[in-house]
């Protein structure tokens, strides 16, 4: 089959045998697949990975142990958790110590014609969800943890980041009933998309100014950047026993000034990857809007043009097809 | 009065005005204080504190707004808020904005004869505490408020740091229920001083080496070791989705590898003062040892050696008597 394939130094279309389902894996027919964030820092390195990556994906099941699923359109959940361990025994199996990730982890991912994943970790997609909307059920999941991990119902929250992530978290937070949302970034022309939506936007510069009030500081702020200096940011903003939200992922120790999480008492939360259901709903309902955050379109025959454009400043989603 | 006064440069005894009560507050007679942490900072300029340090203290009330306080052996909370802003009106005194802190922030403090604080932050001592004893109540208070941040009940708990801080975390965890603690520090005789409570005790690194194994981290780490390298220790130790109380403040940015605390979606919760009243009950019923934590005795007049011996190494609680 043919996939992009990134051998620890670049990432280029390569023909590669399939994938065999293993026991209790599906193989999937790949009809769309984007490309994230951890995906660029991949091509740079990050995880030490090499081959196939990619895990936000729309396809469908030629391959089953359940015959009854063949056919069926699916996403799927990225980590695949080894099941009898301590961890996937408290039903935390998002952090079994022995998972593969999806194109992240010892595990070949989405940019490929075929992939394989334990049934388990798949969810089927309604019909009124298309390919390239179902894309987006990994990012949005992920936007639903924040609620699942911080109560945010009646607070005032900021969102640093005007990337996909910081747009889908504040679309996810508005349409799951947070109405006081400020959100903040670098670039007038991203932070529109999300103003049309009528969530108030600010330039970063002109939010932090504001936070210097310690009255105007904010209960709870979601910070995701994916700069050096976002942490540094979100404790500027949030207000003594109030709590951050961490979803950047940048690689290597960043300066933060942990005295002020003391003094302060703030409450800091790793956030990484959440709930399918959810996001599968609002995404089939209309209630969060994604496609605008689509920025390019490839065919995977093109799939190195769509990373280089995914690298692009002001790039959002780039979506390949197969 | 007499009184150690911190003049930004060095700390010495000296003749200085007593201090005169405002409305609502009480002119307390200081009979005993102990050296902090906290002070051992100020007096190397954390802070910008200019004046008399001292914050932990028992004393005897000689004049107060109602006059039947008068004669009452006392404490206090440490936190001067101003009792009108959003802050104080949601119940967070604690961190109100425009507070002054009791020998840190705006307010002499209490290496002096004679201290001030409003009625609302004393509390009485028991007859059953002795004024060293009493010295401790505000330490003490700050590590029940790791229970009331953190649901520690059937938790496995580490805690780094063998300091004053560190024991009294793990003697107050133990006191109150939480059976699994682990004590970590670098000095074997400090150390000692937790295994005579029947706590379990570890060196730092050999804490560290056995969890390296993912299913040895634990559920809870607190992080009281005053050092730059404890966050990332304790980062080491925390199993995924654990928290980490941090209790250590030291000055300036320290590097944090905030990756690993979004894959693992750790909590981080800052921890600061606590609260009084169970610090006082544990004290007087003798549920919290605390009088093997004083390395020196000195009288006010030899304040200055007391806070040279404060700051050798292997000192633990020096307390200075008026």
């Amino acid at each position: 089959m043919r996939a992009l394939y990134f051998d620890g130094a670049r990432i280029g279309l390569k023909e590669v045998d399939a994938p065999r389902p293993g026991p209790g894996e599906a193989l999937v027919r790949v009809r769309a697949a984007g490309i994230c964030g951890t995906d660029l820092e991949i091509v740079k390195g990050y995880m030490g990975f090499v081959g196939v990556p990619g895990h936000e994906f729309a396809g469908v099941i030629v391959e089953a142990p359940d015959r009854s699923w063949i056919g069926r359109r699916v996403t799927g959940e990225i980590n695949l958790a080894c099941g009898h361990c301590r961890f996937c025994g408290q039903g935390l199996p998002r952090h079994c110590p022995n998972r593969a990730v999806l194109g992240i982890v010892n595990k070949d991912g989405a940019f490929a014609q075929y992939l394989t994943l334990p049934v388990a970790n798949l969810h089927a997609v309604p019909d009124d969800l298309d390919d390239e909307t179902a894309v987006f059920v990994e990012p949005v999941a992920a936007c639903y943890e924040i609620l699942e991990q911080a109560g945010l119902a009646g607070k005032r929250v900021a969102v640093l980041g005007d990337g996909k992530q910081g747009i889908l978290a504040a679309r996810v937070l508005a349409a799951e009933g947070v109405k006081e949302i400020a959100l903040a970034g670098r670039h007038p022309e991203k932070l529109a998309r999300a103003k049309a939506d009528g969530i108030t936007t600010f330039m970063i510069s002109d939010l932090l100014a504001a936070a210097a009030d310690p009255f105007s500081k904010f209960d709870a702020v979601v910070e995701a950047t994916g700069r050096t200096d976002g942490f540094a940011a979100a404790l500027a903003c949030v207000r003594p026993r109030g709590v951050i939200i961490q979803k950047s992922t940048v690689a290597g120790p960043v300066p933060v000034d942990l005295s002020r999480v003391v003094v302060d008492e703030v409450t800091v939360i790793g956030s990484r990857c959440g709930p399918f259901p959810p996001a599968i709903r609002a995404l089939a309902a209309g209630k969060v809007k994604v496609k605008d955050l689509i920025s390019g379109r490839y065919p995977l025959a093109r799939g190195e043009q769509a990373f280089a454009a995914a690298s692009e400043p002001g790039a959002m989603k780039v979506v390949v097809s197969m």
